[in-house]
C-alpha cells in the first residue's frame, strides 16, 4: 500500500471540529488496512494571520505545493473584518488555488433524499437532484490586473477590477466539463453573459470549439442570468455546468443552498495532470463556510467535510471503492435519522459533530 | 391637465403584442380624462436592425432623449444570434440605459398572492414577498473599458472586461436604495465581493459613509454569493437589496423567478433629477424578455407590461392614484381567476394577450 501524504488545513470557525473527524477516518482507515495516510497540518485564514501575520505561511504554502492533497476546511469571521485587504483570511484560500494550480473547482449539488424535505423547494423539484458545477478558479475577475483602488482626489476613489480569460484557460476547463460528463449524463450547459462581455464571447467561441471534440456529450450555451433564473424554476433541467470563476461562485451557492443539504456538500479543486507523473495537485474543502458563530460547540455538520475526503479518495488516489463506500455511510446514517443540528427533522436523532462522524466511519 | 410625452419602443418578439396594451390604456386614459399623453413610436433591438442596421437609430435615440419617459418592450431574438457585437439587439437597450444616464435600475420582486403556488419555492416562503432590488445600471462590468478581445497570436486570444466604480457612483446609487427603503422596511443590504474585488471593497466603504445620512435604515452588507443562496433559503428576510449591475443582473433574475410571477414583473430606470426642472430621465420595461417562441400569437402575459407602465405613472409623472388603481386592477383580474398561458393554473379562465389587457383596462 502506497504511502500518501497529505495536508491539513483546518482553517477557522468550525474548521478545526470538521477537521478533527476528518483525523480520526484516517486513523480508521490505516487501523482497518484499508489505506495508509500520512499528514502534516498548517494554519490558513484568520488562524494564520493571528499566528505569523499572513493568511498563510511561506512554510505551509510549501508543504501545500509537496503535498499529495491539501484537505481544507473554512476560513473567516467577523474577528478579521478589519485586517488589511492582502491578508484576510480569504487570501490563504486565493493563494492557494492560484499557486497551486487548481484551475477546476467541481461542486456537486445533489440532494440526499433523506434530506429532500429541508430544501426552500418543492420537494418534487429536488428529489434526485444531481448537478455538477465545474467552475474556472484560477483566472477571470478574481486574479486579472489592475486590481486596485486609485484616490481621484476631490474626495472620489476609483475601484477596478479586470476580467481576464485567455483560450488556452477557457479551453482546459472546457474539457474537464466534457468529459465529466461523459461518466454522467453527457449534457453540458456552459454560462457567461456574452450579451454583455467580451471575456463572454470568447467563453462562447472556444467552448463551442473545444466542443467538436466532444460530438456525443450535448451542449446548450445560456446567459449567466437566465441560468440562475433556471436552476430556481427546475434544476433537474442541468447535468453539467461550466462557468467562470464569479458566476461559478454565485451560480454554484445558489445550487447547493437549493438542494437542502448545504452542510452535506463537498468541492474539489484541480490542477493539470503533471508532464511526467500525471498527478493533480488538489485541494477539497466543503462547500460551507467557517459558520464562526456555532463554533467550537460541537454543532457543526462534519458531512460536508467528510464528503469532500471522499472526493479526494476519488479524484487523488484513485480509491473508487473506498470513496463509494465512504459516500455510502454518509448515505445510511442520514437515512438512519442522525442529524447535527442544522439539519435536525422531527422523528430524527440529534447528534454532535463527534458522534455523527463516529456513526459515519464505524460504518466502513 | 398637462401634457407629457413618451417614446413607445415596443422592441421585438412579444413586444409588439405587449405594447399593444400600453397603447389602448393610453387611449382609454384620455377618452376617461384620466391622463393625457402624446406619444411616438420606435424601434429597438432586432428590429431596428433589421430597419437601418442598428440596434436603435439615431433619430429614435433623439427622441428617447426628449421624451418625458421611454416605454420598452423586450429586445433579442435567435434571428439575430450572428449579427456583429456591436449592432446586437442588447446593444440598444445599452445605449439608452447610458446615454440617458439611468444609473438607478428599480427591480420590484413581489408575489402577487392569487400566484403563491406558483413558484417552486414553497408557498409560506414567497407568499407575501416583497423586495425591491436597486440595481446599479450605467457602470461595472458593462461599460468599463478596456473592453475588448485581443489576439495573442498562435491561436491565442483574450477576452478583457473591466470592473470599473467611482465613488459618485455608488453614492448616488446607495442614496436612491436608503430612500426608497424608507418609503417601505427601512431596511438595506447592500451586496458586493469585497473579499475578491476592490471595487466592492470601495462600494462597501462608499455605501457605509453615505449610510450615516440615513441612521433611521437599517444597513446590513451580504457577500453576494452569499446573497443568492439568502434569496433561495428565505427571500423574505430581504426589504431593499443595493447591488452593482451585474450582481443586479443575476440576484435580480433569482429573485423575480422565486416569487412565481416572472411575467408580471415591471422595472424602471431612472437618471438623476434634472438641475433645473428636477425632472429624471426614464426608462420603463417589464423583467421578462423578448420570447420569440411564443411571439405574434397572442399568447403573451401583458401584466409585466402595464405594471412598468404603472411605474411611469408613479416615478415619472406623479400620478400616484392612477398608479394605485391600475396596480389594483391587475391583482383583482388575477383574483377574478383571468390567466395567460404562463401562468394558467387549474380552475382558472384562459385568455389571450387582448383579453387580459381589456379585462385590466376596464377596471380603470
Ligand atoms: C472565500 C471566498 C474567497 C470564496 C470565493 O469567492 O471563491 C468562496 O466564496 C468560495 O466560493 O469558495
Ligand atoms: C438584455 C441584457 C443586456 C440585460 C442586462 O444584462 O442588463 C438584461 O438581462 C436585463 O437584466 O435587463
Amino acid at each position: 500500500m502506497a504511502q500518501n501524504h497529505l495536508l491539513l488545513l483546518p482553517g477557522d470557525g468550525i474548521g478545526t471540529e470538521i477537521m478533527a473527524e476528518v483525523e480520526k477516518l484516517i486513523a480508521h482507515l490505516k487501523e482497518k488496512g484499508l489505506a495508509d495516510f500520512s499528514y502534516d497540518t498548517g494554519l490558513v485564514g484568520g488562524s494564520a494571520y493571528d499566528a505569523h501575520g499572513q493568511a498563510i505561511s511561506e512554510e505551509d504554502m510549501d508543504k501545500a505545493l509537496k503535498a499529495d492533497a491539501v484537505i481544507f476546511g473554512a476560513v473567516g469571521g467577523p474577528k478579521w473584518d478589519d485586517v488589511p485587504y492582502e491578508v484576510r483570511p480569504e487570501a490563504g484560500l486565493l493563494r492557494l488555488r492560484k499557486d497551486l494550480g487548481l484551475f477546476a473547482n467541481l461542486r456537486p449539488a445533489i440532494c440526499y433524499s433523506a434530506l429532500a424535505d429541508a430544501s426552500s423547494l418543492k420537494k418534487e423539484l429536488v428529489e434526485g437532484l444531481d448537478i455538477l458545477i465545474v467552475r474556472e478558479l484560477t483566472g477571470g475577475v478574481y486574479f486579472g490586473e489592475p486590481k486596485e483602488i486609485i484616490d481621484l482626489g476631490d474626495g472620489q476613489k476609483r475601484g477596478i477590477d479586470t476580467q481576464v480569460y485567455d483560450t488556452y484557460e477557457i479551453d482546459r476547463i472546457a474539457r474537464v466539463a466534457f468529459d465529466l460528463a461523459r461518466t454522467r449524463d453527457k449534457r453540458v450547459h456552459s454560462s457567461e453573459k456574452r450579451n454583455v462581455m467580451k471575456s463572454g464571447v470568447l467563453w462562447h467561441e472556444v467552448v463551442t470549439e473545444v466542443h467538436k471534440d466532444y460530438a456525443d456529450v450535448q451542449l446548450d450555451h445560456i446567459l449567466a442570468d437566465n441560468c440562475a433564473m433556471q436552476l430556481v424554476r427546475n434544476p433537474k433541467q442541468f447535468d453539467v455546468i461550466v462557468t467562470d470563476n464569479l458566476f461559478g461562485d454565485i451560480l454554484s451557492d445558489a445550487a447547493a443552498m437549493l438542494t437542502g443539504s448545504l452542510g452535506m456538500l463537498p468541492s474539489a479543486s484541480l490542477g493539470a495532470p503533471d508532464a511526467n507523473t500525471g498527478k493533480r495537485k488538489a485541494l477539497y474543502e466543503p462547500v460551507h463556510g467557517s459558520a464562526p458563530d456555532i463554533a467550537g460547540q460541537g454543532l457543526a455538520n462534519p458531512i460536508a467535510m467528510l464528503a469532500s475526503f471522499a472526493m479526494a479518495l476519488r479524484y487523488s488516489f484513485e480509491m473508487i471503492e473506498l470513496a463509494d463506500k465512504l459516500e455510502g455511510a454518509i448515505s445510511s446514517v442520514l437515512e438512519e435519522g442522525l442529524r447535527t443540528g442544522d439539519i435536525m427533522q422531527e422523528g430524527c436523532k440529534k447528534v454532535s459533530t463527534a458522534e455523527m462522524g463516529d456513526a459515519i466511519i464505524a460504518k466502513i
